[in-house]
């Protein structure tokens, strides 16, 4: 049964595109399959033990209001501890500026609906979070893709002269998804002068940021400037996906619209959830297991890099990152990775291509490898099928040297 | 702090509305205001005990799953249980044709997000559920309501005639939110029958339908036409709210479109909550619960019933539902329930204004009462108070009579 569909949908969903990631990892499901593919936490940083008593709290002593509808800002002892630690890290903020999203994805959403018209150019890094641009996309919005700081400026005014000014920059400056990169000071700096210059808002994802291995603390770009940018932030990478809790910082003019457009997406953000969250944070729980967590994936980093040292063909280039989920990973100049992601299926394993994380559909020939999931065994096994199915593709597919133009 | 925002909203933002309910809420939210005004279950109706045990054993036996991301149509098994309770009402279905949706209202959302352009028409109740209208503002459609079911062809031709094509018929035919009033199967058939005719989707919301009280169970307008009627459900009523479950049951081209919808607009629901559901369902406590739950509601209902019958001046009518959660009370001709709202608040007692609920601003003299969440004492207090209000407007505000046009 079907209901003849095409010629109702609307321009959105004509405009609306699947993950790639999502069709992949369905490929890559099968239980011999190693992927590297999804940008999953590991389960062993999950705080089941805790989790099991402050449930059992919440339940006795709040479960009048933990299983009710909750007001559509979030809890507010929830967004009192969120500002707190974002105070703690220079942000002239209070509970106000704190609005509890159902995950970071619905943060980007809403953030998009409420700013984009279709046509109107955003302007993000090449490559960008996948999620990001899908949203982008489902309001015909024209996400621009920035390769390099330098670019930035020089973008922005060609689309200003064209007409098309950005309604907004969209930035991940800790661990970018999918790069690994991280913004140093002097290049935040530019980032927001470039802003100020022609009265463009900043979205400045965060999702990574306090999965720091090593390195220095780069201040929000938020904490900088705080009448241009609006700041994501999830629990979904430092305690737990499964909640679906993120949130939004910014300036009250923005959160009151912003609560109007959540009201009519799903009324509030799991109630429960936040309650057990933020009895989770007040029992300073939250940081005891985030510190956990970061030894675990600095570990798993540092092992998968090892992997890479001992497999990886010389060609093959990658990223040492600082902190986040991810390496990126770079194939010689004119080789394709969604080929190899046909040869490494065969051998069982899988990674995302990074074609997927370019608005403009370049980047073919990089992929992003998760190292947070995996124990050190299967990495390695993985990294050896990996290494064995690039060799195979380097052999049987010598690329023909680039024109020169 | 502030971003001037006013230049670079969306069209898309300027045509939100904020909810009435929600600014009315703040305001009833005081101790010592009787609210009639939400829609919020009885905690009473909340199986804590039960939810202590199924935690405990899904964080035990499931956590790997319950507490990491999960898949953008939902939890198999809560998908399989939800087709199973429908196909036992007549459906013909399977689970995929179930997607779980971040609750009801976000189902509301994403199908409205899929198929409407702006100005686009719909065509539904008058009154209907405020937050469908408010998801339907929220992309620049143009509801258009109809208060008799004869008008329903009426309408579709006129908006056909002039270039308007409806995209969909929006109904909710069991305990319609606010009027209480159900469709019979002449009505139900007649709906399909136009939609038919004119080959028009219908969206059956059907939040309320398992809490009936009395009278017989009309047939789910899904069963009766499996090629264009997409049904919405929730836990909200039947289960418990806080948790933010709902569902979409619709042929799998449909369901395709939404899956890409929802990947971008929060990836998942809740997938701890799906886990507990799907495992409370599963051990048959869902139907031990709802049927305590319709006891304690319709006992409510008639207690609110006695209370109007004992204390209202006569000229004032209002509904007896057959179940749900709601009487909808009219005031006589003329007058206004914005003003017996200011009169009521000052009495500490607080409803809903029944013009929220038309999108075309009429209803005026109309006003919902929630009868699900108070208990028997506060709400006989209420209705007291309500009473006194209205016949302190009845003596000072006397209305002149119509005129004949």
């Amino acid at each position: 049964m079907a209901i003849n569909i095409q010629n109702i949908l609307s321009a959105n969903a004509k405009s609306m595109r699947r993950s790639a990631i999502r069709d992949l990892l369905s490929v890559a499901n099968r239980p011999e399959v190693i992927s590297f593919a999804g940008g999953f936490p590991n389960p062993a940083s999950f705080p089941v033990e805790d989790l099991k008593v402050i449930m059992q709290e919440v339940l006795e002593l709040d479960s009048t209001a933990a299983l009710q509808y909750g007001p559509t800002e979030g809890n507010a002892k929830l967004r009192q501890l969120i500002a707190e630690r974002y105070i703690a890290q220079g942000l002239n903020i209070t509970k106000d500026n704190v609005m509890i999203t159902t995950s970071s994805q619905q943060a980007i959403d809403l953030t998009t609906k409420i700013f984009i018209n279709p046509g109107d150019t955003i302007v993000c890094g090449l490559p960008s979070y996948l999620g990001a641009l899908q949203a982008f996309w489902s309001y015909q919005a024209n996400p621009i893709g920035v390769t390099k700081d330098e670019e930035l400026e020089v973008v922005v005014r060609a689309l200003i002269a064209s007409g098309k000014k950005p309604k907004f920059v969209y930035t991940i400056p800790d661990f970018q998804n999918p790069s690994g990169i991280t913004m140093n000071l002097q290049q935040r700096r530019e980032v927001i002068a470039v802003a100020k210059k022609y009265d463009l808002i900043i979205i400045e994802d965060s999702p990574y940021r306090e999965l720091r291995f090593e390195g220095e603390t780069q201040p929000l770009m938020y904490s900088m400037d705080n009448e241009r940018v609006i700041l994501l932030g999830t629990f979904s990478k430092t305690f737990l996906p499964g909640f679906r809790l993120g949130w939004i910082i910014a300036p009250t003019n923005v959160i009151e619209k912003l609560i109007v457009a959540k009201q009519s997406t799903d009324l509030c953000a799991p109630v429960f959830d936040q309650a057990v969250a933020a009895r989770y944070l007040e029992k300073g729980l939250f940081d005891k297991n985030l510190k956990n967590t970061i030894e675990l994936y600095r570990k798993q980093r540092n092992h998968m890099l090892a992997c890479f040292e001992k497999y990886m063909p010389e060609v093959v280039k990658w990223t040492r990152p600082e902190g986040g989920l991810f390496l990126f990973v770079t194939l010689p100049e004119g080789y394709d990775a969604t080929e190899l992601f046909n040869v490494a299926i065969k051998e069982n394993v899988a990674f995302v291509i990074g074609e997927a994380f370019h608005c403009d559909g370049s980047g073919k020939n990089t992929m992003r490898i998760n190292f947070s999931f995996m124990n050190e065994e299967r990495t390695e096994e993985g990294v050896k099928r990996l290494a064995k199915a690039i060799k195979k593709m380097l052999e049987t597919a010598p690329v023909a040297p680039a024109t020169t133009f």
